[in-house]
């Protein structure tokens, strides 16, 4: 089988391991009982997360210098924050509110799939999340990483080929022994473009119960997998 | 105190967190039984890091481009197999022996010591090893890091100021809320020259029991301890 080579699980992080939507609506919400605010923060997590991919393109264009996922959420939370009809909030509470990217939740499975399948491969992250964004959400919760890989480490955001072909050269291994382990298709396709191996796992709530996503996975695919578990399962941890 | 900012723990590896030159021993007394060899492997452990040092230094100067510590390692390797009288080894047997300083032990208070310290800080490695080494040295002797820190992600060998630089920088975090781990007095004053924390952990018999190192600390360290498990104590873990 071709996956037999594989020594490292590199994931995507947003929406594959956690639930950034979720996470940014409980934890606005609570900002919502203590500043008396009304805000709609399902609508405010779609349209920071909807700044995401423009953002990025225009760093991958040049228009904007290097900037981190961190200063990208900045700039666009600055610009939501009134369009919200969002005020009076000091520097302490908006940054606060900036950090909730390096708190986000996991799905229920993660935490357990992952410890499940770290004692066969090695486990990374591969995400267009900055180091360490990365690593206060790994610590906060709890997830098992050997290695956080990043963007940020070669200032090139996927699907740039240079950040899949990263996780395989700083591991030392082939792009066939890596596996990218992710919820979306484009990023798969792109990894899949440069000799990794690919699993497709469905979350079908990232985008809320309104919008699911495309589930029909690529037949290029490696693997398919309903949550952590299933992906366990399959690859016999 | 001055460390009361501290967030992150950033440890030298090779003699602070692992005995390199047990370890290696340790392998190549093995070696020397199952393919008859009457190698001192003493001697080849400190021949084998003594070209660490020079070497680095001639990336450091550009007479080598930039080659990570893998690649050094071999280097070195190709060399002192026959300088040691060492014949008949094929390529497999050689790139086994090689990678001996992926499979490197902890001293005896290194996991405990890292485990408690993990419960308050962000511990990462901030080495001179390659990220693929250090990754499967913690694979195998399971050391607790949160994040692989490494001198080749930014294409530098300590001491440059570079690597400690990108050590806080990664972290997003100011140069006083990391501190340096090691037992080396050079490491631990260039780190303070960027303004890093700096514990200096004594390790005796890094050398062997016949070349102690000096370990008088420099009085501009913060911390001076014992080991790893005198360290958490001392950071209240």
């Amino acid at each position: 089988m071709s996956i037999d080579a594989v020594r490292a699980l590199a994931f995507d992080v947003f929406g594959t391991v956690v639930d950034w939507r979720g996470s940014i609506i409980a934890e606005g919400e609570r900002l919502n009982r203590t500043r008396g605010l009304t805000v709609d923060w399902a609508s405010f997590a779609d349209a920071w997360r909807g700044r995401y991919a423009p953002s990025m393109a225009r760093v991958r264009r040049g228009d904007l210098p290097w900037t981190n996922l961190d200063g990208l959420h900045r700039l666009a939370l600055d610009e939501l924050l009134p369009t919200f009809g969002v005020s009076g909030l000091d520097e302490a509470e908006v940054d606060r509110l900036h950090r909730v990217w390096h708190r986000l939740r996991p799905w229920p499975d993660s935490v357990a799939g992952l410890t499940r399948l770290r004692e066969r491969f090695i486990l990374g992250t591969l995400s267009n999340g900055n180091v360490a964004l990365l690593v206060n959400m790994a610590k906060g919760a709890r997830l098992p990483w050997d290695v956080i890989l990043s963007a940020e480490l070669v200032r090139a955001y996927k699907p740039d080929p240079v950040v899949y072909r990263s996780a395989a050269d700083l591991l030392g291994l082939r792009p066939n022994q890596v596996m990218l382990v992710a919820a979306h298709q484009q990023d798969l396709r792109a990894a899949g473009a440069v000799g990794l191996r690919t699993a497709f796992v469905a979350r079908p709530m990232e985008f809320g119960p309104d919008n699911p996503p495309d589930l029909t996975p690529d037949p290029a695919f490696d693997l398919v997998a309903a949550d952590f578990l299933d992906l366990a399962q399959q690859l016999a941890c």
